[in-house]
């Protein structure tokens, strides 16, 4: 079989990708592991900043999250017992929207299956071949067949465990990494919202995150061991919890409800600063991963898969290579933006196992701070919606 | 001997609120361990934010500060072989200047002689009595006589290592510190200035701050062990180490000067957050300390005394008590926004030993964003000219 663009990973990035080359009329194959009821049902992040809104809305993918999702002009911090309001919208001109990303990807597979797309669920043994070359393939098996698929660029968009990064060459890559001595212990519940917007709360006790999914089903975390087990965790117990770090001390409480399912994740930051070799283009986690505190994973996936499709559209069009050339130092730039505001308030709202009560205290002087001046607000605001430095505006 | 105010520690703390006292018709004394040549020889630190400059024209001391300080609009920041400028003026319509804390102090001190104010130099075995009563007394020697001070408060201004903190009860006190790892070592020269505006910069190799006195004399820093020793620095290892830590790679050099002067310094943070017991009331060093990196030291120990003039005038005009009570809390919301910008601006710029690749890159990205984002920039230079946060302005 042969494409022209041969896509690694069918999660935000690479159905995305897929679906904008093909507007663009330009063919492309996506391949992915798992079972299309896996990647349309595993619950990920949720808020889509307003590039990324906008994207999906003029690539004819955006009807439903118009419909379903919900608009947030703003967020609360929650610390020292009160809460406090960032105005995104009144700060940034810009908003929010939540709306989960299994959501997302259920919406690009629909597309994607409703202009005949080639998507090719539950391939193993993928591997990546003559990416030096401009004769590229890649080698998968499919129901028991193997098949090459032959094209002329690899786009990796597995995620970081994939096998696209690791097709280049260690020592051409750069790659940082940071891992967080603490994971999310996340919850669905069914009940209404407690609050209009999301709470991001800091607390002695360790962070909570109050989140929602719809009227009726909402989304919370809190801060909890990475190897915690989630049957340590009794349903009054995660409640005793979330109340404790959550609720102000003039009595504005979350709101209980029925929980239907639990997880733990992990927390680390990486970058692989080598983005491209050869005809092998990474974009999305394959390439990076953020803490989720800041919102930024998703977001940052679909910025990746903006450049690249106005890259490969050059290339075909005007037979420009320069846009392909330059892909990861253009998408670096906003990335390192979008890693240091996802340390940043990781950092600012975690508790940090051994930190000195100065450094306790210094999260708290940098809430009020940002919380009290107008400058520091808008800084968090134009990163918390994507639209941070006038260098990451690429 | 009997008066109003007791006051230990003749730095700008001391000898500013002996001052402003005095304009006010209240009546103190001030006792210094030290010579008085040898406070107004000191080197220490050097930049006045507006405020600091305002009220020390306002209280007449400013005539010379006016005529030798450089009034400054901005600053540079120079990392990654470039640099970038905070036009501190442009965002936030305020400036600094740069003129020596030791100028301040022979400024005081000869308005204070002038004035006829009672300065004890070169004191010994102070102490300090009844802080609990209406009655605290000061006991001290001077010239081989034991004296007592009576007085209806005692201003502990005798910095970190002073007997006043030390005053108040130890299960009354609640202090925070964070030691750095690294040091700077400063040096004097003659030369003229490197650049019109003060250079941070930020290099692998470490921190360095290129600064002024006069247009003859330069004043420059670069991060070092703490424990290192200035024999281990030729005046020719000193220069290299600056030119490879700030010199830019479009040309821009520093320029080279005849060193007079060699000092290492240590770093720190310190807050005691009981600043006041009884009819004890510290101000300054005495209560906090800053790393210098964000040129707050002398600004925070100004800002004490402006709290406290008020207070004091407050209790012997209208007697009044409040002012007095929540002189504590109001100081420390500057004085915890100072510390977390000192902080900040320190964790930013300096190598930091051990730290991870991503970690050095997340140094990088911040400088990025500060120079790039109106926001982010904005925040900085409110923190610098000390006008940050609407919770900082008491």
């Amino acid at each position: 079989m042969r494409t022209q663009i041969g896509i690694i990973g069918a999660g935000p990035a690479g159905l995305l990708l897929s679906h904008l080359l093909h507007l663009r009329g330009i063919d492309s194959v996506v391949l992915e592991s798992r079972a299309r009821d896996q990647i349309e049902s595993t619950i990920r992040a949720g808020v889509l900043e307003q590039a990324t809104m906008d994207l999906l809305t003029e690539a004819g993918v955006g009807a439903r999250m118009k419909a379903e999702g919900a608009l947030h002009h703003g967020f609360e911090l929650a610390f020292e017992g009160k809460r406090r309001r960032i105005d995104l919208t009144g700060l940034t001109g810009h908003s929010i929207t939540v709306y989960a990303q299994h959501e997302v990807i259920k919406d690009l597979v629909a597309a994607r299956v409703a202009d005949g797309g080639k998507l090719r669920f539950g391939v193993s043994q993928t591997s990546i071949h003559d990416i030096e070359t401009d004769r590229p393939s890649i080698r998968y098996h499919h129901e028991g067949e193997a098949y090459e698929l032959q094209c002329d660029f690899v786009i990796g968009c597995d995620g970081s465990q994939g096998v696209s990064r690791a097709s280049i060459p260690q020592a051409l890559r750069k790659d940082f990494e940071r891992v967080y001595p603490f994971g999310w212990f996340g919850i669905l519940c069914e009940g209404p919202p407690s609050s209009d917007e999301l709470i991001y709360a800091r607390h002695e006790r360790g962070f909570a995150l109050v989140s929602t999914r719809s009227p009726n089903v909402q989304r919370m975390y809190f801060q909890c061991d990475p190897k915690d087990s989630i049957e340590n965790w009794s349903d009054d117990r995660i409640w005793a919890e979330l109340h404790a770090r959550v609720d102000s001390h003039d009595g504005q409480k979350i709101v209980d409800g029925k929980i239907f399912q639990k997880n733990i994740v992990g927390m680390r930051s990486f970058v692989s600063n080598t983005m491209q070799h050869g005809r092998l283009f990474l974009a999305g986690d394959a390439a990076h991963i953020v803490p989720p505190t800041g919102a930024k994973g998703m977001n940052l996936a679909v910025a990746d898969v903006r450049v690249l499709t106005g890259a490969l559209n050059a290339f075909y069009v005007e037979n420009r290579t320069d846009l392909l050339d330059s892909y990861s130092a253009t998408a670096l730039k906003r990335i390192w933006r979008a890693e240091h505001f996802s340390y940043w308030m990781t950092s600012m709202m975690h508790r940090i196992e051994g930190a000195s009560p100065f450094d306790q205290q210094l999260q708290v002087a940098e809430l009020e701070y940002v919380t009290t001046s107008r400058a520091a607000a808008t800084a968090m605001a134009e990163n918390y919606v994507g639209v941070a430095g006038a260098q990451a505006q690429a």
